[in-house]
């Protein structure tokens, strides 16, 4: 049993800074967590792999999901669509208006928001399918992202997932989505901002930066492959938070080489099948961060993609403060992972 | 029957920002939601007004919750009590030492986390209770407000609710928090700065500004009294997502007056009763934001409450890229609050 918080480990809890995103969180020793806190009571009754009424099963693609933007077959049939959201956020018609009356801002609603049909079978999951199946997926997020870059009115490409109730996925079907939206977050702004100055006062990628410390120090890498390293941040906003780096310096998740993809697609897997074995099939989410689509490639930013298992809810404190409160320590959270098999063959 | 998002009333969804917070909004017309898809089915069981193994109830105050730092009483014994956490994000003892060793920041856990009891009764809510009864608690949050203040290892207050388990809350027992980090948000920061610089700009607080505007524009407001406003913010991040500002320029909380703490008490409570009635008790959160202690008054910023009511659920898009997505226009969410009476005589 690991203790995912001692007194022997830390006297006092500590506040802990991410140089990337400037979030503080508060790793609470008071509330210390156990890994097995975790896991779910029993893993979810496994669906059947087809259901009549699903929206994205084999069957009606026509009908329930026309307008598919993306497809990759074999002689069985597809293996991956990307078609649009019937309910998109925003509208791929009209121009990009900007207006600003007084403190009054708004831009018009367009983008682009589709769904990547990530598998015809609807009981599966990443952490269940074949390292080609989930390098399937990554291809066609690469070449949406691609196609959709070249759209003047989009400034940033959002790729993200939704697994399970809790982190507010609607559909059961594995599916992905993506969002590009004509304008760029503040978030983002504040963290190229911060890159800046970084890149600046030290000649190197804030990003890159972290990678190499993560590596030396060890303590809280998950798993390693040849081009992507998997770790929980030292300052992880939750309990098993994880973010994957490419080991190549590069901007954008399009950037992305066939042999990447490969690499990505076992390296998530792996994680993945960790988090589903090691807490029962947690709810959780992941979004692929790049950077604005108008500067492609920079110095100073670094694509990665963030894994956040919904394992803990936020509230009051979190909204007024933007503090988080971890209740896990992030190196024993990432020495619990690293000991789970990704085979699911060991208690 | 109010439509909260009509094709009358805007074509194509809008992107709206937020001034104060630079956080950007997607109000999501074709997600568009009526007002009666928020009401919850059916208002939960009313609890009894004693539990006995509820740790706030009466009975064993000195077992229970012990260290009591605050109590207002009157001749039937405690109205309001304030007590220490028993799970504390942050010890109160011990020293404020900062770390910085590379891209590793850390802060000692040190702060307070207190629990402010708002009334002997297990089944009451602000929504229900008397004027007098939420001053009280009003005053609470400010003697301590004031006291923990001194304390120069403090740097912000945050004062926070959790109303519902959607929204954090672990115990039923009607109850708030206060908690005093050693440290500056970074969210706070930003928003400083920017304060700031409109300041600058324009010689005006931003917050006045705004308030001034929505007082013109009137279609936003949902409850004016003597000394405060309550409206939905122009980019409202939810449905019925409220601010409440002091008309009086002030930085931070504990600056209020008892007139004030009068006037809140019954604007509080009234804008409460509305979500109470109107949404059929929803979950929520509430909190009051103030300037940093080591600053107190300044001309650039402006404390007041924040409410979220609980009613949408945030996923991978919100993580991935800070912008929010609204599925109700604010000021249909606001029209139609106006309307609720906040006596619930009204169907």
């Amino acid at each position: 049993m690991v203790l995912l918080f001692s007194k022997e480990v830390n006297g006092m809890s500590e506040i802990r800074q991410n140089l990337i995103s400037r979030e503080w969180v508060i790793i609470a020793t008071e509330r210390a967590k156990r890994p097995d806190h975790f896991l779910k009571p029993s893993v979810k009754k496994t669906p059947a792999s087809h259901v009549p009424d699903c929206p994205f099963c084999t069957g009606n693609e026509e009908k329930n999901t026309p307008g598919e933007t993306y497809r990759h077959s074999d002689d069985n049939g597809w293996k991956v669509r990307v078609v649009p959201n019937r309910y998109p956020t925003l509208v791929s018609e009209g121009d990009r208006v900007r207006s600003v009356n007084g403190i009054y801002r708004t831009v018009s609603g367009v983008g682009i928001h589709e769904v990547i049909i990530e598998h015809p079978a609807h009981n599966l999951t990443i952490a269940l399918m074949s390292q080609n199946e989930v390098a399937d997926i990554l291809r066609a997020y690469r070449s949406r992202y691609r196609e959709i870059r070249k759209d003047p009115r989009i400034e940033c490409i959002i790729i993200f997932k939704n697994h399970g109730e809790a982190a507010g996925a609607s559909l059961e079907h594995p599916h992905s989505q993506l969002v590009a939206t004509p304008i760029v977050p503040s978030q983002v702004r504040d963290r190229i901002q911060d890159a800046i100055h970084f890149l600046d006062n030290t000649g190197e990628c804030v990003f890159c930066n972290m990678l190499r410390l993560e590596l030396a120090a060890k303590e809280r890498i998950v798993h390693e492959s040849n081009h992507f390293v998997a770790f929980v941040p030292f300052a992880a906003l939750s309990p098993f938070h994880l973010w994957l780096f490419p080991r190549r310096h590069t901007s954008s998740f399009d950037d992305i080489s066939d042999q990447e993809i490969d690499d990505l697609a076992l390296n998530l897997k792996t994680v993945l099948a960790k988090l589903y074995h090691g807490l029962g099939n947690p709810d959780f989410n992941y979004c692929i961060r790049s950077v604005p689509t108008d500067e492609h490639q920079s110095e100073y930013f670094h694509w990665y993609l963030a894994i956040i298992p919904k394992v803990i809810r936020t509230a009051g404190f979190e909204l007024g403060s933007g503090i988080f409160v971890n209740t896990a320590l992030p190196e024993a959270s990432a020495k619990f992972l690293r000991e789970v098999s990704p085979a699911g063959d060991d208690g």
